[in-house]
Formats: C-alpha cells, sequence, structure tokens
C-alpha cells in the first residue's frame, strides 16, 4: 500500500484510449504553442504545417515517450514533452514526404487529401524539411541541456540513413524484388520500428533512468514496433478506407512485401500476438509502473484502424 | 611582438584560397568519416548523399564556422569540426530539394547532372532528408555535451520555418509578384543570408567566447550573408554556365527578384562593395585574429563564380 501509485494508474480506467486522449492532448497542446513561436516565418509555411500535423493522428509515438517516462517512475518533465512533440514532427514530416507524387502518390490521408493536393508539391517538400528542423530545435530549445544531446542523438539515428529514411529505401528498392522473412522483418525494423522503438527511448532518457529499465523498454519498443507493422499490414488488407482514412489494398497493388503476402492473413495474426506477448514480457522489470504501456501495447495490436 | 599569432595566419599568405582550402579539407574528412560511421544504412542511399556532399562546393558555411572560431582565439576543436560539417550537410541538402523537379527543375548542379537526375526523385528527397537529420546527429553526437544544444538551437533555427526553409518559400511565393527593396532584403536574408550569419555564430558558440566578441560575428555573418547574395545575383547575370557548373540566367528567365533587376548592374555592385565594408568594420573587436575572416569576406565579394 505504500508503493507509489504510478501517475497512468491515478486517473485511467482500464480503456487505454482515455489515456492516450490525455497524452494526445498534452502534445497537441505543446506543438500548437510551438508553432505559434514561429512568428517570423510565412504564414503560409505554417500553415501547411499545421495541416498535417493537427490532422488527428492517433499521437501515438508521443504517449509512448510520455508513458515510458511514467514507466521509468519519472515525471512527464519539460525534456519528455519536447522529445514527445519532436517525434510527432518526424513522424507527420515522414507521411507528408511518402504521399509525395515522387514517392507513394496518395491523395487522402487521415480522411483528408494529403498535403500537397491542398498546398502543392514545392510547399510540401519544404513543410516536410521544416518539420526535421524544428524537430530537433524543439528538443535544443526546451530540454534539459543535460539530457537534450542525449535525445537529438537517439531521435537522429531512429530518424536517418539507419533508420526510419533508410527504412524507406528499403521499402522503395523492396517493391522491384520479393523479400524474404528476414529482410522483411529488417526492413520493419528500420521503417516503422525504430521510430517506435525510439519513442520508448525518449521516454526513458528524459528521466534519469536505470540502464536495466532503458533496456526493457528497448525491448518493448521493439516488439511492439513489429507488432505494429504486422497489424498494419493486416488493416491494409482487412480494413475500409473509410475506417484507415486513407486508400488501403495499395500494398497489394503495388507489389509490396507485406506479412499477409508472406504468411497468410492467419498466422499474420499469429504473429502479431506473439510480439505483443514478447512485448508485455520484456516489462517485467519496471513491476506496476508500467501498466499504462501495457494497455497502449494491446490497443497497438487490438486496433481496427 | 608578445600577441599570439593567430591560428590561421601562421601559415597562410594574404591569398584566401588555401585557407579555405584547409578548411575546406578537414571538413571533408572529418564528413567522409561521418558517412563511413552509417555503416547500417542501404548503400544507395549512402552513395546519393555522398554524390552531392562531395562535389566539390567551395565549403564557406564550415570554413566560415571554423575560422570564426580560430578568430574568438579558439582551437578548431571537435565541437567546430561537427558544427562544420553539420552546417555543409544543411546546404547540400537544401541544393538536392531546391533542384527538383517541383522545386526549381535544375538538371546541373556543380557541373555535373543533379541528385535526382542520376538517382531518381525520390531517392533525392530522402537523400535530402537524411541530410538533415545527419547533421543535427552529428552534433549531438560529436561535440562537447556542454556547447550541443547551444549549437543545434541554432543551426536549426537558422535551417528551419524563421530561417533558410522560411527564405525558400518567401522566394517562391515572390516569383508570382514584384518585391521591394526592403521585401528583397527579407527574402534574402533569410534564404542565404541565416545560413551564413549561422556559421559564424556556430564557429563563437564552438568556443568560450564574450557576448562582445558573438556580437561582432552575428553583425559580420549578417553583412557578409547579404553580400554573398548580392554577387549571387551578378554572378547569374554576368557569368558563364561554364564558371558556375550550373545554368545562369534563371533568375531573369523565371522573373524572380534581384539586386541587378531592382537596382541596374552597377548600383548593385556598389551594394556588394558596402555590404563587405560593413562586414570588414564589424569584426574591429576581435583584431588581428579576425585576419583570417576578412580575407575570406574579401573573397566572397570579388569571386568569379
Amino acid at each position: 500500500m505504500n508503493r507509489k501509485t504510478p501517475q497512468s494508474s491515478q486517473t485511467e480506467s482500464a480503456e487505454p484510449t482515455s489515456l492516450l486522449k490525455r497524452h494526445a492532448h498534452s502534445v497537441e497542446t505543446y506543438l500548437r504553442d510551438a508553432l505559434k513561436r514561429q512568428a517570423q516565418a510565412p504564414k503560409k509555411l505554417i500553415e501547411a504545417i499545421d495541416y498535417s500535423l493537427m490532422a488527428g493522428g492517433k499521437r501515438l509515438r508521443p504517449s509512448l515517450v510520455l508513458e515510458c517516462a511514467v514507466a521509468c517512475g519519472g515525471e512527464i518533465n519539460p525534456s519528455a514533452l519536447a522529445a514527445a512533440g519532436a517525434i510527432e514532427l518526424i513522424h507527420t514530416f515522414s507521411l507528408v514526404h511518402d504521399d509525395l507524387p515522387a514517392m507513394d502518390d496518395d491523395d487522402l490521408r487521415r480522411g483528408r487529401p494529403t498535403n500537397h493536393k491542398v498546398f502543392g508539391e514545392a510547399m510540401a517538400i519544404l513543410a516536410g524539411d521544416a518539420m526535421v528542423s524544428l524537430a530537433f530545435e524543439l528538443i535544443a530549445t526546451d530540454a534539459e541541456p543535460a539530457v537534450a544531446p542525449k535525445l537529438i542523438a537517439e531521435l537522429a539515428h531512429a530518424t536517418g540513413p539507419q533508420g526510419m529514411i533508410g527504412g524507406q529505401v528499403l521499402d522503395m528498392e523492396g517493391e522491384k524484388k520479393s523479400l524474404g522473412f528476414e529482410e522483411l522483418q529488417e526492413l520493419h525494423r528500420m521503417k516503422t520500428g525504430a521510430l517506435l522503438r525510439s519513442a520508448c527511448r525518449l521516454g526513458a532518457l528524459s528521466t534519469n533512468t536505470s540502464e536495466l529499465q532503458l533496456l526493457a523498454l528497448t525491448d518493448f519498443g521493439r516488439f511492439l514496433g513489429l507488432a505494429f507493422q504486422i497489424v498494419d499490414d493486416l488493416l491494409d488488407v482487412t480494413a475500409s478506407p473509410q475506417q484507415m482514412g486513407k486508400a488501403t489494398g495499395k500494398d497489394a497493388a503495388k507489389g509490396k512485401n507485406t506479412y499477409p503476402v508472406l504468411l497468410g492473413i492467419e498466422e499474420t495474426k499469429v504473429q502479431a500476438q506473439m510480439q505483443l506477448y514478447a512485448a508485455l514480457a520484456s516489462l517485467k522489470p519496471l513491476g506496476r509502473h508500467a501498466d499504462g504501456l501495457k494497455r497502449i501495447a494491446r490497443f497497438v495490436v487490438e486496433r481496427q484502424a
């Protein structure tokens, strides 16, 4: 009875969406303020950034940052908040550039026309570029100077040639050939996995965490990242465009390498559950502080969109 | 006779090119090593980055970082070197994205086909994105932790919505209308000026500099940035494509707002000299330590390409 109750459990039911909503609200407030601080920037550019950044995503990555800080027994301090805002900027930039005609050429994202459809291709490229720069500026400016370099090195590594952007290159190159299971896992480890794993590490690094906790959350993030991508592949086959707010069935049409293509739908569902169990098992060293994270992990695998 | 001789004057003649060559060599060695460290990245992506990064630019921005560190009486330490490498990555990313079909649609850069002509549009977008991320990763990893957040905040501010990228938006919007002299200066202050000014500030911030020296180098960078852009506008009118290694006469063809268009060639030359004098005058508080910077400034205004 004397154990400190984890912050996330004080006001939450077992329902993960209220936890996600609370974290989403924190990061959206922070990001809205961050855009307001760009008072010298051309209005149209901020409008283009705001259009995609405030399009109402699930805010999964920033929520993981904040909840991992909580799981380490820490507070949601300015460093965690800056890292959360920064990773959402990086995620949003990747969507805006991914949707470009030269890349996936998508017209619809989160139920609305894609950025370049509204603002033109040049502005969409520049808005994406600006989001990357702004992400690192926010951490450098708003995080504790003692942890800022670690947070930036972590996020940049997950973003760059050996992370998400490298994964997009593998994905692009992979469209021309069929990949084996190992190659597909490597592609996903970089393309979506790197940023989800990094979200968990950023949360840990924003607190004075132990090496044990950092390793536990790194494992958690790695398994969760794979689970997320497997479910994403599944939803592209099983969900409707209305549910997803974007075109579906595109992976198969483009000959993309996905889990359902490689393993079939039933075996893919088994794989998702296996990654979920591994993710939950990784949280053991964190005890009850990780209750919120467990709920988020189950939500990731059981989501319908 | 007892005053410490500035590092840059020990081996240099009055000729600025040997000074620039020495700094270029330092930053190229650093960047080559930085790319080697990206061992887990897809080879093709590193090849695309290397193609534009190692295309033999003048390395003016990184040279200003290094020489400003010297001008503050400091050493060229790992922080200055990381900042120098980072700003060259940011500059190169901006060229790669600027050349894209959706932007300036250029085929030639530094005498070679542009990045997207060789690697395709998607890869050029991703290579540019990766360079931004890598720039901040290098500072976060290689600079002294005590100065890294200041360096990253400085460079990101100069890159983002209120700096270079914001300036590119103004430039794009300005193509549709004619700008007044004040508006043109504001555009240039952001588009090219922000990064050149930032180069000088990064050099100062990488050392334990005084506020006085930082302010002097900020002024120097601001005047030099304007001088650079004025000369750039002039060369687009007066130089040949062979001299420039890229298409010339494009500003006029696209109806871009430039100094020669607004003021005529002779008055534009006078403006360049005025900015040069102001830049040189700003260096007074730094004494003889700034001799190398003065030579670089004269080179910027007197260059023929």
